[in-house]
């Protein structure tokens, strides 16, 4: 049994039930131009918007929100959400990150949102958990109405992670199974990617070797590869080419069709769409070698620098900007390879 | 060699070179419905509008329109329009169809065209020739304001004819060339369908055993099947469901991805997408038999009745709709078979 | 709150833990045809065959057989199988199944597979419940092998009930719950359509009014809607146009893209794709009218009568076809609406 | 008017009719190799194979062959060969190459095919014009026996040419219409890029300023996007990810859906799709300026430097590999702005 390997076997099933990844809110430097480009070109609802902040989601949500931008000073990631089971999660959650040492804190005046726990997680990710949020309308079917991509719903989040092995066992213990992952070959096997799942899709969160914590992306989900194919032509015919950093293409790691942007500020967002199953509970993690030039991109293609250098940082819980620290790992090894 | 082998082995080569058929001017009862319907709903681009017209175009057309939607009191085929290559083939088709003792008519007043002779074709349908037509710009790559299917360029004519063989030699002989057909099995073979072109795709003109003269419907070129079914998504979400007559679908004869609407006064469109290239001049003309389920739907899924049944009246050069008479051959054969 | 919205209210949460539906097993008359329409045709993996049988799985499968095909007398459903969290579940569901009368059986020797627990349901029908399967080879990206749709996994399946209302609460006792619905208009509400979900998609049971127990089909997942086309395409080439029963479509129920084949014993299969995410619990159910022309294809097309019609007997547990009895409500109202 | 404006205003009608280009013979060095990649890996029809040749074509083609393939020791442009309306053609193209000065020879010994006329253009390039070709069935419809992309149907060829703006001019000496061209901003106006048709696509013929006289690639049609993404999954599962050059992707140029691949000797292959109709005598042609990112990728994406240096050798009348010369125009501006 390889390292990666010990890591993954030990199954933990916490008190608390963690459904999914639910929505991530942006700290933007213009709201107007985020709205433009989230709302107006990839396609998402704007549900609600007030002075300083804009509620959007895709097309199949029936949630309030699944991605908020704020305006501040600096563009950041305020803090990722998860939805739990219950309300009673969110208590038990709390305990579980005081057991750690971790700072929390209860928010209970969000936008059309019950109480949400805040954690500064054992990485420095700030991390939201909540139940309750206003229902409104799904448009699933709405395609007279809908444009750009369409955005569909949230998908995942992306973290850069300084210490890959450290920021896996943690999610693990949260209660998410790995899928998939990416590490070096030989005896002092590294992670440098890994893929980690609660609803049975490849993943809610990644994280990805690199200076962190950082946010890497965040992921849409939308119906089918042409509709990855149809934002870029539209991007590109609205001015907006710049935007595209990497794809379209298929990805080795989950097997889905994929784009990467970059939003005003350089936030990345993938859309994403057609992995797989992963719900039961003996499913398989995949494992892929750095050196596979399919891992990234099945196709071969080399993503661009821009890809793993840039990412966004991520604001401690009074919103301060966090410090960084490179990886422990060379993750471009699997470029150089 | 066949009776239709026959029919197809003379080439003409006549004195004039027509282009293509270019577009179809229709009288519609209610001008704003049938431009909500082309414009909004399909996505086609409203070049012009004038008080009791409106003239459109597809995303990748530089010519002014190729569809004319003008006001009248009965829903109709004004006429159908072929440009030629150059001006002076007009008077050599004056000459040829004054030959054939048709009515000819020159009309120098159309909008954004030069002039255009108008003939009564020898089946009574109204043909417009031309070669002239204001340019205005293309907007093929302005996917960000594109919008319905979209319609990108006019395609072909299918006309209801109730004497298949006979309208089949007069269009061989204005140099269309046959690329496909349906005919009856056995030694009284006869057509009951047959598609002739002169671009080099699988048709421009395509001839329907049935009560005739009337128009069956025109087409519109899409750029790849998943157009087609987005556009079927939008008009259904969009309270039009009942527009869909038939498909979507792969048509047995050219190969083409499909599907037929009706417009708000039941002019019937199709949506085409991806036949194959014709334009060599020993390009072999395939034959279906009626009995054989797929050569109208790949797939085998039967037509309703009201595409064999219905279709546009056709309208003389004096604006008066023409009279019709039964075919000859029961066209429905095929679908009895 | 209406009759069906009160069956839908009561939340239930059973001991056991029902992961999803995993596979069934079909009587047919002549195993080499079925084999060469599920395997070459369509596109799956033979597992492993033997003397009377053959198991095939989709290509991001794991498990070893997600099909069996069962060589036999008279073509029918021998049992629809569903995979539980862990063993001991199936100690739980045996004293569920006893509770209600049910009849139950416990089989050992079936191929590949742990113990198995066979119930005969309250409407009839032929269950299986297990937990542990051989894991085999996932061949998700093996793109150079697949051939047809392809097919990449079990998605659910559909029985046709004669007593809707009964049928849906058992299911939702069981711990499934209700995503969408189609009813009858007014105070005297039946439901004639119920689709009910374990794994976060929209279904992994529906229900269709109709002439039962009886399988009415069993639906494959297909990586988006281009594969559908595809496989319509290969059939008619290879002279299978009659296995297409009805669409490719939209489906206004489920969002998803579909078609419905028969296969060489007219059992029914629909390959499947592009439906959302249900996971959360508070996911609204949706109700359809059944005088809404798009609930069944939002394109508006009416499927054939077979489809209404035409089912596949179940077999009871020693293997004897079940009697059925008659719809006590007339599913075809919303045909004729 | 501008420089290359000049250059396009001069409509050339010459005596001869060339149909369009029809098939390149490829020196390879490993037969068996670029067999299986054609044949196997891309889904192109093997019609026939000798001893050291093989004749390919695609699945709608009539025609003996659209591409050869012989082995030789070096790797190399035999010719590029263009079909003519009728075998007197092929005598007036004899007379205009001899009035240019140009080297020509008689093919008469070319298995399946009438005489050749094979020249050496003023550029360099080893054509061959060619009217009679043995016809074989076409299957355009057998889609259960295509595999890989398909491939459809020869579409263009692309040259390397290290004057642009002298073979600009020869190609429309030959009666080939501009449709679209890269130049440089400014007075001294230069061509960096250049597309030039005879049948109404986009081109039959495109011009790419470098070192030449070299052959850039040449391009098979399929039928539509989802075909390019998927030849790219199978690409890379067969294990031939390093043959994925550049792409996918739409270009700006020509509107299509392209993906560049390179064979077992290097050979460029571009699987192209959804451009547009050109087939007007009026059609006005569409200037680029290098430093458009859009130009070569509509969605931005740099093209890899592989993909402007390399390109095949092209033989003499003799077989022999011409000397090249480098462009007088750097292309790379185009790159580098």
């Amino acid at each position: 049994m390889t390292r990666v390997e010990s890591l993954i076997s030990a199954v933990h099933k916490p008190e608390f039930d963690i459904l999914r990844v639910a929505h991530v809110e942006l700290v933007v430097t213009d709201l107007d131009a985020s709205v433009a480009f989230y709302g107006d070109l990839l396609g998402m609802i704007v549900t609600e918007r007030t002075a300083d902040a804009a509620y959007l989601r895709g097309w199949e949500e029936y949630l309030h929100h699944s991605l908020t931008l704020r305006e501040g000073p600096v563009a950041a990631l305020d803090h990722a959400a998860f939805r739990v089971y219950e309300d009673a999660d969110l208590d038990r959650l709390e305990a579980d990150f005081r057991a750690r040492g971790c700072t929390t804190r209860w928010v209970t005046d969000e936008l059309a949102q019950g109480r949400g726990l805040r954690v500064q997680d054992p990485l420095g990710f700030p991390l939201e958990f909540f139940h309750a949020m206003d229902e409104v309308e799904r448009h699933t079917q709405a395609f007279h109405l809908q444009r750009g991509a369409p955005v569909l719903r949230f998908d995942h989040v992306n973290f850069h992670v300084s210490q890959p092995e450290r920021a896996f066992a943690f999610w693990q213990e949260l209660g998410f199974r790995a899928t998939e992952y990416i590490s070096t070959d030989g005896a002092d096997e590294r992670i440098t990617g890994a893929w980690l799942r609660r609803k049975p899709t490849v993943h809610d969160v990644a994280l990805t070797a690199g200076t962190g914590p950082r946010l890497h992306h965040f992921a849409m989900w939308l119906a089918e590869p042409s509709s990855v194919l149809r934002v870029c032509d539209q991007l590109a015919a609205a001015g907006h080419v710049h935007a595209i950093e990497r794809g379209p293409g298929r990805h080795g790691v989950s097997n889905a069709f994929f784009v990467y942007l970059r939003d005003p500020d350089g936030h990345r967002i993938e859309l994403y769409t057609c992995d797989y199953y992963t719900g039961d509970p003996d499913h398989p993690p995949l494992r892929w070698s750095v050196t596979d030039p399919r891992c990234r991109s099945f196709w071969g293609t080399r993503a661009p620098d821009s890809w793993y250098d840039e990412s966004s940082l991520v604001l401690d819980l009074d919103g301060k900007p966090l410090e960084t620290e490179p990886a422990t790992v060379d993750e471009r090894t699997e470029v150089m390879a």
